[in-house]
């Protein structure tokens, strides 16, 4: 295949781009109405229109410029960004060290635009991330590998199975942890999942993520992911965790529990929260761990995972608001859904004039259970009128397990069991954290 | 209509109690098992089941006794309860003060069991909320109406109309300020939907609600409500706003702006925050105001009200995640609804296998919004394909709006306008505080 040197330009900008000769990975410099930007040309992709030639800039942001007609471009460097990515050493894996896999489902983590071919790409194998983030061949043996390439909220639960069965086989290979580079935006989601998945896990699954591209200065990708190495080298817990930023400072990362956490920002660095909880360890400069919590499943080469990676697609997730049409509820029950989980108000509540329709999907043996769109607290169907009508109705409260986690646990659950009532039994043990004492340690907010 | 002095008690309990001559209202001790219990007969709902004795303990608390052969029941003292509510005072109402209305619609703050009678019971008239309230006589000249009297899970769009037209027939008559009591659990829907109905207000409109019950020793209801009256009273604030507790500490409540706020806890007190903004204000030992924002409306009784309250119920909101099935999206717009807003993940995504469905939607007429899950922040689909991908396909991103408050929005648009462009362009422009600036003045969580 022949490679378009002008990738994603159509018409006008297409035949101006050719007649300087320009091409992806030139440095350039367009002029219009008395000003001049500077940027290496980036390739555009379908999707996109005709009229914008786009850059990357120096202080690495991307900037669409608009064709006018009296637009002007210059060559200022040519192959300028490829010639860059060629200046590569040669790095030596350290086979002395922790081995540690890193495997690759997608996301900003790790990922930078390829001037070359086109659209952002995923840089993987151990000498690319080495030339990425140097410090890791000094914490571990890395082994990579690319599972798939998603943006996180294209995952679905097929993709979950696919990544606990890739994650069993490198701790069927006798890693010392395994590291899982995914999008955030369905992070806490996949680590739920992970954490069903995956029982009695010998060594660290760490899935880490970044907010903000590499390839930008502000990106937290360097010290999530090296922080997550050095955890799944040394750290003493085997648990399936989330790495990401602590706070705003870039110092220190903290490791979520996978069913505690939950994208709280849309863009900051510290995004993550453990909710209700404390997150298991705290990672500073990269180099220094402190646990943050007094029990764990510890570290353990010789336990023996179990892997049940199996999830059901006849379970719903329904946040209940004002107004909410109950006929919603019907139409699932008679697509044969086979439970649902509801994001009540406050303690656990829905509107009265929802209760025909639970108590016709309850009578048709689909399994309706409660948990709070408040995030944080605990629900109670005990306290109220409503809450009790509920309990009658055969609704069954979470405690405090987060709708997310409510929910990836019941297509787990029915991807284990049939039997509703077993199903149900699953859903009230605590399995993987999803469900804390009463008294938490904090009350965090 | 003859009294049930037993209200929901029925086969042998009501024997056993009847034999007794015990009635609601009682204090009543249980002995059995060598256990003695002693509270006041509650009476029961029909909801509930005919195996338990209800008593409120003296601690405040409710329990619930299950009959058994060996329970015998002794009358401690007769009608205890309803003689504690006759010796009321009587109480002077100031006419010189400022002219506060408190419109009840229902929840938590502000009700106690009614012993005689049954159920939680609304305390409404000016001396009931006098004699559980007295610090209110001397900060305002109150007049209380009950509207309605529901939980807030309850509550519809026709709800919050009559809501609106009440709380304009209030300033219409020329108070200083309007105290809408209203439970917790949908009250930032409520305050959400006042903000948008009622404009150009000329004095202050506040909701307040309480976590706890009066009659409990924790209540937060005395100090949000004496909070709210004072601000009503004197505030220079003329919005509409949320009252509660500012932290688990009983000495100051903030004042949350309307279409900013939202209940993040189940329980705790201060469970209500404002997302990505300042709280308008903050009252401390209900008596001193300290005003937190640069900008607000500032109160002035010649400013004419405009009274906007009609909502339409052909909108929906729709949380997505990782499996969500599209078939919701299409039963949506085969049921003839006009808008959907959709809570993506992150910026603003959602997987690709709803795109056809989002097409299907938009070729139908149908409008569809794009707000975050994550709570925080502000959705931008250009950083990402899927963003530019969703822009193409017609979604609109709405800023930094919350979910539920661009739901309510949407039905209020359509409320107001048929033409979906001029819904549209109404959607984008900031009506009432929904969509803050870029640089937001703090970056809390």
């Amino acid at each position: 295949m022949v490679e378009d040197k002008l990738k994603g330009y159509r018409s006008f900008l297409r035949e101006l781009l050719n007649k300087v000769g320009a091409e992806i990975g030139d440095e350039i410099e367009l002029r219009y109405d008395n000003k001049r930007i500077r940027g290496i040309l980036l390739p555009r992709s379908e999707l996109e229109d005709e009229w914008h030639i786009v850059l990357k800039l120096s202080n690495g942001y991307n900037v669409g410029i608009r064709y006018r007609k009296d637009l002007s471009i210059k060559i200022i460097e040519k192959k300028k960004a490829v010639l860059a990515a060629v200046k590569r050493e040669s790095l030596k894996i350290r086979e002395d060290l922790p081995k540690v896999h890193i495997l690759g489902v997608g996301g900003t983590i790790a990922s930078r635009v390829d001037y070359t071919t086109g659209a952002v790409r995923s840089v993987y194998t151990p000498e690319e991330l080495a030339e990425m983030f140097p410090e890791l061949i000094d914490i571990a043996s890395i082994k990579t590998k690319i599972i798939m390439n998603k943006y996180s909220e294209h995952l679905r639960a097929s993709d979950w199975e696919r990544i606990a069965e890739e994650v069993a086989k490198s701790i069927n290979e006798g890693v010392d942890g395994v590291i899982v580079m995914h999008g955030t935006d369905t992070m806490h989601y996949t680590s739920a999942a992970l954490s069903f998945a995956l029982q009695d896990l010998p060594v660290p699954v760490i899935l880490v993520g970044s907010q903000r591209s590499s390839d930008r200065p502000s990106s937290d990708a360097a010290l999530n992911l090296i922080s997550a190495v050095y955890f799944a080298s040394h750290g003493p817990i085997a648990e399936v965790m989330i790495a990401m930023h602590e706070n705003t400072s870039d110092n220190s990362v903290v490791l979520h529990k996978g069913t505690r956490a939950r994208k709280n920002h849309t863009s900051r660095r510290d995004a993550f929260q453990t909710i209700d909880d404390l997150p298991y360890a705290r990672v500073t400069n990269g180099t220094k761990i402190e646990i943050l919590v007094n029990e764990y499943r510890r570290r353990d080469k010789n336990r023996k995972l179990k892997l049940k990676a199996n999830f059901s697609d006849k379970v719903a997730l329904l946040k209940f608001y004002p107004n909410f049409d109950p006929e919603i509820i019907n139409f699932l029950v008679d697509r044969g859904y086979k439970g649902i989980v509801i994001e009540g108000t406050g303690l656990g509540h829905i509107g009265e004039y929802t209760f025909d329709a639970i108590r016709y999907a309850v009578s048709n043996g689909v399994l309706v259970f409660m948990t709070s769109q408040c995030i944080w607290g605990r629900t109670n169907l005990r306290v109220y009128d409503t809450g009790r009508y509920l309990l009658k109705l055969g609704v069954i409260p979470l405690e405090n397990m987060l709708p997310e986690v409510a929910f990836v646990k019941l297509m787990w659950c029915f991807g284990q069991e049939d039997d509703p009532e077993r199903v149900k039994n699953l859903m009230l043990v605590n399995i993987a954290g999803e469900i804390t004492p009463i008294s938490t340690p904090v009350e965090v907010m």
